[in-house]
């Protein structure tokens, strides 16, 4: 069972002996990097971030689009700039830019903190992108960064955003960022009139408001700072055909453009989009075009399209966020308990005397046979229903009810048994019914939230016993208290583990490509935050190295989070403790010092009974 | 037009002149409040609490179902607590502990903060409840609750935690916190095994382990401390029958459990659900039931089943949080732009010579009629889209585009003026098409994350202009970088919102309902924060007061609160300017001082042009 790993993991994580190891230096198991984090003291749930990910990620797009910009003998040259919003913590921005120093790798900005992350963070020279709906402060930034020296682009969203520009130009004198015009496209998203993209896309300038930006940049004479137009067609798109019909608008609208005066454009930013293959099932692939494909498209096309219309091969910006951010990141997160409902014989307590129902119902469980499986079940299924009922109404008792699930489940047991190789649609709408529950030491909202908002689902495995078939069928459940922080068992994907004695072993499951959108998008529901994270690298020997730690947030930092005056939350109950007449004066510093150790310590799970810890 | 506020509204929001106000003390207009709050400096979006409707909400509760206890002569007695998860922002939860005093009203816990802060805030001598999965540390968070003489009941949801309890209780002593047992439901939910409650739900105690739990309490000589038993059904229940089918069997168990020797028990918890009326329009009411029929079929329920079965008739909890919460919070978001495509003859730039479709265009446009209304139009979208192809081929320019785009959509105005009383399904479609963009200064990702996630609607309307009809059809855009951040029109459920000059005057849309869950799952996409918050109470007179106010964060601290070493930020910014040969020496220091300016700011949007502010 290799979780599909050659599907996802693009070599960046390989199986070896069993476990989950890391596709560089000494190949390190995940299971083996844990182990030692947690022998430090570090609980629950941990994020490890690999920086060789990112630059092998940044690496493939300079790789690729420079091959087919030499293929194709392209007169423009390649640039990326990160989207900051698919990811702007510290430890991710950083190292990102120290992995791409030297290349033409720059940022890209959509509110005034990640502007102020990118002016802050960016290698030199290389480029910063502001696009989103900008108030003159937020443009006001942009011209301090051109004053700075740095290669900053603002593209603009509406008329407004662009006679504001002007208007600063002329408070704040040069030198003056560069402008690009953000174009909304008719042929984006599925029919023309689709949302992503489209007339009535959120983003962008008709060709109406293109011809009246142009005018407007003549007439101030501001033309010579149009550098660059700008579209993007949505995010994780799956199929090529959208993107290469983008291309041809836009490149047409860049030409023409440029033809009508703007004679420094010289950039189309393709926006983001490029998708990232999440899938663990051989059947549900995300994605139908290869980075290859891609880079080979845009290239072409664009080269093609100058060309007819007599104007310079435009340098190519990307910015692709996802694909350069998703794999960097594992979340880790430990198993708390299995909630079996491995009901045996033991459990039972007939009485002498049973309601006729539960008699039947253990006749069948003596009964049941390969030919008559399905009928009993069915049989059992529905006495049951009849059970329930009347233990609702009061005439059978709970030692009833009891018998009646543990007679059900005996029976669903051996039926399954019974039709295992029949693969019969009944049966697996029953193999759903009994499947392993493992409470799992992490909140969904907190660290998936896509699946909660969108149902994407991340590849997840065990880190070790790879050699081992899994058997049983599993759904996940958070530690929320929420019912929606689940994810279920799904038959058309269905995710098989291993059946563990936590007493005796811990088992750490890895949920994969989460580094894009999953931490920004954190929900803190019932107050659970990010986990505890560490930046793994490898020195000259190949050796991992732990860098960089920024723990979970304790108790009293969450709450000081939220505004409380945690003082007064301190005083509060050490008051409490002080003034009960039920605890022993000489007990109460005792009280108040395990009180002060939980305040301090994150609010994951940490002492379970029935796991090793 | 009242945006179906007698729907939503119940009472706690009023129209009066044009304004929508605030039914206590003098009625203040929100407008008036947003005046007196922005006159001050605040900007951006503002969130306002008020605590009399926390209150009003939770006297409906007890009124109701005191009254039934009163008319059935119930044995029992009502309590209510309020859970934390909905919202644990500190300006709700002690205003509430402020409003309930001398209720029988507490809180529940689903986390350790969440604990901490019941611990710390519950009105003396009122109950806490702790849900959720428990370990040990949280276990014995609740014994020194106990301790400090607190009315706290753990409610365990896996055998385990009962063995843990034990164990505490061995390790720390009485005085002990009282035990609940979580009962997992069959019939929850629609259908026997649906997700939601039901046998598969992630939360409670079959039947079998109710029995071994009852078993493991008496050998532990524990039976005594077990007091309640809960369930809970799911959030927002929109039907009473599925509350009803819960309560015959929750009750039945309930009465087993006592006759089986749970001799302390006295309590059952119905958990929450207690829905809300979110919708604005008239035939698409959420829920079927009132508070009224809720609360006779709860206490009617119960005490038949005690009389039937002869045990004592239980007190009853209940944890509606959604219901006490919601319509304590109003979102006020000022609009920053409309995005009109209002054009006219004007921005037709027809050459000498056409291409041959532009000039049927224009024809189209000069000969449309009532008759031939829907064939011109259908004509004209056709040759939209062949135009659009041929840009897209090179065959016509940027010039041609813009005047496809101006000529249809003047097209489509004169056919729906054309067409406008016979409510044509095409119609409806087109007017989708014209619809103003409305850009307001909020993040839905931050302010109402169960639209992204759930789809869940919340009644929005103008805050004045309540007298004029408003005409447009309105799609909300945030001010993210996120298609997603935009609540489209939807002719389903319209919205028409006014045509306004922002040049001249403001215009701000309230978001009512947004004080459960809306906060605490709010999600900082792009790195916009919870906004600026406002107690609103009333004074003697009749006046409304301001209190505790708590801004959004400024720009330094949300990147503090990301782990970013903001003093580098600012040597870096710093640095930057000084070392810059493009700024003048004598300017370095008011350039620093703009940025600053920035830095001390929240991140959402301040000075635009085409806005007032």
């Amino acid at each position: 069972m290799d979780y599909g790993i050659k599907i996802w993991g693009n070599y960046d994580y390989l199986i070896e002996d069993g476990k989950v190891v890391i596709n560089e230096g000494n190949r390190p198991a995940l299971i083996d990097i844990v182990k030692d984090v947690r022998e430090q003291g570090f609980k629950g749930p941990v994020l490890f971030r690999f920086p060789h990910i990112m630059k092998k990620h940044v690496n493939a797009l300079f790789n690729k689009f420079n091959k087919y910009i030499k293929d194709y003998e392209y007169g423009g040259t390649f640039y990326s700039v990160f989207p900051l919003k698919v990811n702007q913590y510290p430890n991710f921005v950083t190292y990102l830019m120290k992995q791409t120093k030297g290349k033409r790798y720059g940022l890209e900005a959509g509110s005034k903190p990640e502007l102020i992350i990118a002016m802050s963070y960016v290698n030199e020279g290389t480029p910063i992108v502001v696009n989103g709906f900008k108030d003159k402060e937020m443009i006001s930034l942009g011209f301090i960064s051109a004053k700075m020296g740095q290669n900053i682009t603002l593209t603009i969203e509406g008329l407004n955003e662009l006679e504001t520009i002007l208007e600063v130009a002329k408070e704040m004198g040069e030198p003056y960022p560069n402008i690009g015009l953000r174009i909304k496209l008719h042929s984006s998203g599925i029919g023309i009139w689709a949302k992503s993209g489209g007339i009535n896309s959120k983003f962008g300038l008709t060709s109406v408001e293109l011809v009246e930006a142009l005018k407007l940049l003549k007439d101030s004479k501001m033309i010579d700072y149009l550098t660059m137009i700008h579209f993007h067609i949505g995010s994780q798109i799956s199929e090529i055909s959208p993107v290469k019909k983008a291309l041809r608008e836009a490149g047409n609208i860049y030409a023409e453009l440029y033809k009508m005066g703007a004679k420094s454009l010289k950039r189309i930013d393709i926006g983001g989009g490029l998708a990232v293959e999440y899938s663990q099932h051989k059947l549900q692939h995300s994605i139908n075009y290869t980075l290859d494909e891609y880079a080979s498209d845009v290239v072409f096309l664009l080269k093609m399209i100058a060309n007819n219309k007599n104007v310079p091969e435009p340098d190519i910006f990307i910015e692709a966020g996802r694909f350069v951010a998703a794999s960097h990141a594992v979340l880790i997160v430990p198993v708390l308990e299995l909630f079996s409902q491995e009901y045996n014989e033991q459990k039972l307590c007939l009485k002498e005397v049973n309601p006729p129902l539960i008699e039947e119902l253990y006749e069948l469980y003596n009964t049941i046979n390969e030919k008559n499986a399905i009928e009993y079940l069915h049989d059992s299924l529905d006495h049951m229903e009849s059970l329930l009922t009347l233990f609702d109404l009061g005439y059978i008792d709970l030692i009833d009810r009891s018998n009646t699930e543990v007679l059900v489940h005996l029976i669903i047991r051996k039926a399954i048994n019974f039709l295992k190789n029949k693969n019969l649609s009944e049966l697996r709408d029953i193999q759903d019914m009994i499947q392993e529950r493992y409470l799992l030491n992490f909140s969904i909202f907190q660290s998936l939230p896509d699946y909660w908002g969108l149902g994407q689902t991340f590849p997840v495995m065990p880190l070790d016993k790879l050699d081992i078939t899994p058997t049983r069928s599993a759904s996940l459940w958070d530690i929320t208290c929420d019912s929606d922080g689940e994810i279920a068992f799904d038959s058309t994907k269905p995710l098989f583990l291993h059946d563990v004695d936590l007493k005796k072993e811990d088992y750490f499951l890895g949920f994969f490509l989460v580094g894009a959108y999953q931490e920004t998008l954190g929900m803190e529901h019932n107050l659970f935050t990010h986990p505890t994270e560490f930046v793994v690298t490898f020195d000259e020997e190949g050796n991992y190295v732990l860098n960089d730690v920024i723990e979970a947030q304790n108790i009293l930092d969450i709450l000081d989070d939220l505004d409380y005056d945690v003082k007064d939350i301190e005083r509060r109950l050490k008051q409490r403790i002080e003034d009960s007449e039920l605890i022993p004066d000489d007990e109460k510093k005792e009280v108040i010092g395990s009180l002060y150790l939980v305040l301090s310590e994150n609010s994951y799970l940490k002492t379970v009974a029935g796991s090793r810890n």
